[in-house]
């Protein structure tokens, strides 16, 4: 059995690993002896017998506590991973330059390519799959808000819109409106199951957060819980890193490690009793995701696919995204900083970037690819080199300022290679993507240009749907919403540069309400944008515009957790 | 003769108009007799008599600055503008989006959809009519540095490059490099004249600062300093406004003023004696700009325009960014907030938007069109509603909260709908825009960005020379640059998100540099890239990375100016 491998149910509550075990704490239980001479003998095998090295100092509960960890571990697997690393690590990538190739065109299909009766088509059959009960999602929530700046899970985090509806609501809202949206093809009631890996760190405060909040609606049995394996860090030649004297370093191993944890936990099991034929995994953090997005995978099924990826167009050569290719006829996403400027500016004749096809983790997989990748299990792991406390020879824990290990990493998209029916579904980078990285004040992907981001796309529905927006006066504001006064001024100023700066009415409405129109329409009421035109058309609305399905308007003054059955 | 036209050479350094003069200064000469009546009856006339009722509280030297403001104004011609202006202004655009069309794709030439072999074609067109003397640039430095932040013009800003070179000493060497690459072609020396259009505000300081730093080694001469007229703003009923008792409320007549004041000024006939035939017009704050760009004139030279404009392409449909197109069958340049979204999101079959010419303000003229615009001088005035402050009734001034009167502007791209052979040259905004507009700590056009734009331009120049970077280890940096750490997160991180966050090798380059790699290649050395290869070839370098030519090392100890003529 490996180390760290925890599921929902079967989870122990104990204290976080990290922190010194007192005696008032339920700690692990131990129970069995501790043979700590034959632990010693198979360290030794693996040449890893340093990290005994404090046992004399330690207190009893310490003893315990790094026995555990240290006889849970496989270390003959987890010592092979790094062996197989470190080989590969020497190999230059001198001649990916060449083996790169795009995605062929007919395995490149996307929204702005399509016309809306092809969108119309393809978002019918995935509704058909949906209301078959054959599509799931899964959310790879491993991610701690450390950038944001929160002690949380980020899909905890409220960005500031009006409802003040947190990340994980807004996806489980979104759940629970497409799920209607099906029921409405066959008069049956739909389930999309949602599954949730966690982390070491993400893990409890998630569950928590979810059951306070009786699941947004949702049923609990549709939503499953699971965490992620962690891995011992590395020194740079080969010894497992020693954090306190009792207590080993280790890192979640990558959101690749899903595939571990899929087989590892029964996930892959659970999808099957359901019926699940299709699954959309993506990340917690963009705040405009589509989860089990119709279109997507209506392309995928049409396609015959068993892999796919949704991706938005690189727009400059160095633009730092990963860009789905093909390397020596498989498919993979290939980062930025591996490849040559001379590849990231190839263009086609069009003038577009030939590789163009930017990784937004928003993935399409079938049920029986998820099988083989379990059963194949031979995803490379990849070497990340960190900053890792370690303790030193006299037991002090040092914070060191440059890179002193590794820390082994698998990438979801890396099974993209076992995939021979692959395809890349494109889409509009303002419609679909806004990811929250940075806390505000940071140049991008922060609260607030995730909040706006929102707001530009909800007031496009309702333009597009026949609303108008007003100011106070009743003078119609600038029917193409400007993200901010500064994007506004970008190009457009430039082109008028006077003796003074000029500001047109958008911009002079953003610096009146200190921001863009705010446009908040509740996902219970439209998944993304459909049926708002009998609620908008021919009205004028002064912003703020927040549009609520009446079960949301009802649970307004108690608790925001809404009770089923919505009537929206 | 019109109000507030002043030439270079005629001007009167007097001291500025809206602070009250004391007996000590050497105000405004009063030449002959004030006749106060006959100057009432005439602003009754045009219904402005208002503007002398504090006339009786004025002091004698406050009497003499109004009487000489009043009557040098052409008030036929002033309310004439503003009647014009309001006659339209009532007319509503609904009809614009039925009468919108692109440019057509034969007159939309550009970088991306070139082959390398055709931009040298044309490059050295460009480069033969500079050899020829037949090209002149003409900056729109009209501009204050409010949003900045300084009370200077933008031209004199330093962004904090390693050379601490201004705007205006970038662009003064851009001219210098490129007029010795045009006379490797001839063998002769060649010119290119730089006519600078002022406002009253930047006027004095511009002059003084080129004059401090010997013109940064152009021959001042060919240095064409004048400024733009004033027009006064008006109250919503088409009242001149009083900003203090004793004169009136003025702004710029916007950067189309440039073809009034080529006119009153002489300026186009200065062209027509140096020989010039073609002109880049261009604004004061990118500091990418590349003046005279011999390809974009090249370009317009093949295709016989006579206007043309360099163009990015707008890449979303929200993206604020004035797009030229074709109304009625003039062309335009239509600002994102006059369309409606449905054509601002229309796409061609290749998914790309049908109306993508996003300006930047690079236009190019034959001085024939130029001639033709300003014989006909028909341009018709923006009205732009602005808080305006005024002399309330009691005599005070007033900063009013809201908008209280209009000012009056045209646009430098208001002359295409006169062109009959306009063309449209698309560039890589990555590699020719990057706009100076606000203080760092906004969320974009900030002295950081315009830096770093900088930065990576020339760090590619470097790697497409053959060039390499390794950081103090010899590690190879990798070959994309990262702009920000934000910026390289955002798509690329999120493929990746685990418990922790991923930096790559580039990202920690950052990290540890508090920026990413700098490097900066002085304009004389390398006008857009040239003539790096034997500098850099098969060489490695350490960041920071400054190149610069043999002048400019000898120059360093004392002062920045180097002497005539460069070696490099």
């Amino acid at each position: 059995m490996s180390l760290f491998s925890r599921s929902y149910e079967g989870r122990k509550r104990g204290p976080p690993l990290d922190s010194e075990p007192s005696d008032h704490q339920d700690v692990i239980s131990c129970t069995g002896e501790m043979d700590v001479e034959a632990l010693r003998l198979t360290l030794k095998q693996y040449d890893q017998e340093h990290l005994l090295k404090f046992w004399s100092c330690l207190t009893s509960k310490q003893r315990t506590m790094l026995y555990k960890e240290l006889s849970d571990m496989d270390l003959e697997e987890v010592c092979n991973i790094y062996r197989e690393c470190n080989q590969n690590s020497g190999e230059e990538n001198e001649k990916l330059d060449e083996l790169l190739q795009p995605i062929p065109s007919e395995l490149h299909g996307g929204v702005s390519s399509s016309s809306p009766e092809k969108i119309a088509d393809l978002r019918n059959i995935g509704l058909e799959k949906i209301s078959e009960h054959k599509v799931a999602v899964l959310l790879l929530a491993g991610g701690q808000g450390t950038r944001l700046g929160v002690p949380y899970p980020k899909g905890m985090y409220d960005v500031g819109l009006p409802s003040h509806k947190t990340l994980y609501q807004l996806q489980g809202e979104r759940i629970l409106r497409l799920q209607l949206l099906a029921e409405e093809k066959t008069g049956k009631p739909c389930i999309i199951p949602w599954y949730i890996m966690t982390s070491e760190h993400t893990m409890d405060p998630t569950i928590e957060f979810f059951e306070k909040h009786n699941y947004f609606g949702l049923k609990k049995e549709n939503f499953i819980i699971f965490e992620q394996d962690m891995l011992p860090c590395f020194t740079f030649d080969g010894k497992i890193i020693l954090e306190t004297p009792w207590k080993i370093a280790t890192a979640p191993d990558g959101n690749g490690g899903l595939y571990r944890a899929l087989r590892k936990q029964g996930i892959v099991e659970d999808m099957e009793k359901r019926g699940v034929m299709y699954i959309h995994v993506y990340c917690v953090d963009n705040i405009l995701v589509k989860l089990a997005d119709p279109v997507f995978i209506g392309y995928c099924v049409e396609k015959g696919a068993n892999c796919g990826a949704k991706v938005v167009e690189k727009l400059f050569p160095t633009e730092a995204v990963g860009v789905v290719c093909k390397v020596d006829g498989k498919y993979q996403v290939v980062e930025y900083s591996e490849i040559s400027l001379k590849t990231a500016q190839k263009r086609n004749p069009d003038g577009r970037l030939t590789f163009n096809a930017g990784s937004i983790c928003n993935h399409f997989f079938t049920l029986d690819f998820l099988h083989t990748v379990i059963k194949s299990n031979n995803l490379k792991h990849h070497i990340a080199k960190k900053k890792i406390p370690y303790v030193n020879e006299e037991g002090e824990v040092v914070k060191p300022d440059k890179p002193n290990g590794i820390k082994l990493e698998k990438f979801v998209f890396d099974v993209f290679e076992f995939s021979s029916q692959f395809v890349v579904w494109e889409v509009l980078r303002e419609d679909e993507f806004s990811p929250l990285k940075n806390a505000d004040g940071a140049e991008k992907d922060t609260p607030t240009t995730a909040r706006h981001a929102l707001f530009s796309l909800h007031q496009r529905y309702v333009l597009s749907a026949g609303g108008k927006f007003v100011d106070e006066d009743g003078t119609t504001i600038p029917l193409i919403p400007s993200l901010s006064t500064t994007q506004k001024s970008s190009l457009s100023s430039t082109c008028k540069e006077t003796g003074h700066g000029d500001d047109t009415d958008s911009q002079k409405y953003y610096q009146k309400y200190q921001g863009p129109v705010v446009c908040e329409i509740s996902p219970l009421l439209s998944y993304d944008g459909e049926d708002l035109h009998e609620l908008v058309s021919g009205k004028k609305f002064t912003p703020p515009l927040v549009l609520e399905s009446t079960q949301e308007q009802k649970c307004q003054n108690g608790t925001k957790t809404p009770n089923l059955p919505f009537t929206v």
